[in-house]
């Protein structure tokens, strides 16, 4: 059964570019927006156009300091409530080029948000992770999205191995990326088509079940000393090779 | 004039990544080093062989964590001095393929330290940046580039604007990253032979004066709702690009 918009935790972001997209969604419970008087906020125009009568308190700046000491707030704090999440896949049957992104032991939440605001960028459909083996979705993963969290969809699934093989049977060919010297160079896959990309963590890696599903595994040699990039870095340079394969010549 | 060995300020990193990279270098005088008797790190074989006797200190688990409270030591923290940046480029006339970066307003820590990490892996010649417009290397920049700093020249100049144009003259072509309609795609762009990638901040891009100084602007042109992308996400894409062709077929 789905929560009613009231069970939903009040959430907090900071700073423009999540403010805009929080309001703009309209998916969200806006419970407050504070805006700080003669702050970067509210000299911005979209900003201006957005702000909700009613629940929006502008502040003196000591007010506002002192109920929001730390952070880059650029001048706005906004107050939510709603699913940040989705549980079910669309329909993909009539769909030609789809990516989803999985994300399995990726514990780290400024790595979670960063992925988030790359893969917005990079146009992919979606991010899967495991409601166990994975960052929960909190106010710091989305604040590092930037806004991104509004605008590509967050399916949380309960058993991950389940959804790859679900996918797999509606025609997506699952690549998983880890260090492994007999993967094939990143740039040698084929990310055109429906496909599903799977990352584990930096030190640990995916679940060996989770490796084991995969039709391919690909990696992205280390050219230096250190062997290891973050795994933000490498999904960066994996969506914009597909998007460069499907938008190129 | 070079500074004296011991007119560098001791400067600490944690973590095993970090501790290997110093102690295998050899560039840098170790003032110290904790670690946490039973700890992860001392059970590291590559740890065990590079430490040094008479700088080491074996610490029970409360005296280590009195003095190392916060962050993820993975029981280890060294302590060193020496210049962690270079002044002079070397001489790369009968080099084919070069390339540099060059990160103009680039003031966040953990995008700095990320991207000498990223860097690093992508296996480029170095970073050029500006002693101004920049965060200095602090500590935060070391730990975040997880021993990467080692294994990369980081160049601080005092005028960007005249080492672009000193590389220039040195037959290197400077391709600058901008979010601008007019600028050619990111893989349509040749990164081959001598090249210098100039990147700039998320908000303020770079200088006028060094954009004007680039003799091609490349994009990465976004898919999605918002609209900017992490610098250090933007230097993965273009540097695993690079590395893509002149690797590839």
């Amino acid at each position: 059964m789905k929560k009613k918009k009231k069970d939903y935790p009040n959430m907090i972001c900071k700073g423009i570019n999540n403010t805009i997209s929080i309001l703009k969604s309209n998916r969200f419970r806006i419970n407050r927006i504070d805006v700080l008087k003669n702050g970067r906020a509210i000299r911005n125009t979209t900003i201006n156009e957005l702000l909700i009568e009613g629940k929006t308190i502008f502040m003196e700046k000591s007010a506002f300091y002192e109920k929001h000491p730390d952070g880059r707030t650029q001048g706005i704090v906004i107050e939510f409530s709603g699913d940040v999440t989705k549980s079910n896949f669309p329909d993909y049957k009539n769909s030609k080029d789809v990516c989803l992104l999985a994300l399995d032991n990726v514990e780290d939440p400024q790595n979670f948000g960063q992925i988030i605001r790359t893969s917005e960028c990079a146009g992919i459909d979606g991010i899967i992770f495991p409601k166990h083996h994975s960052a929960p979705v909190t106010e710091t993963v989305l604040q590092v999205s930037q806004g991104a969290f509004v605008n590509i969809p967050l399916y949380e699934v309960t058993n991950l191995s389940q959804s790859i093989n679900s996918l797999k049977k509606n025609d997506f060919w699952v690549i998983g990326i880890e260090n492994s010297v007999d993967a094939k160079n990143w740039y040698e896959m084929q990310y055109s088509g429906k496909i599903l990309i799977v990352a584990g963590s930096e030190g640990r890696g995916m679940r060996k079940k989770i490796s084991n599903a995969c039709d391919f595994i690909s990696t992205i040699p280390m050219q230096g000393e250190t062997n290891s990039l973050n795994v933000s870095a490498a999904v960066s340079a994996i969506l914009f090779e597909r998007l460069r394969q499907i938008k190129g010549s």
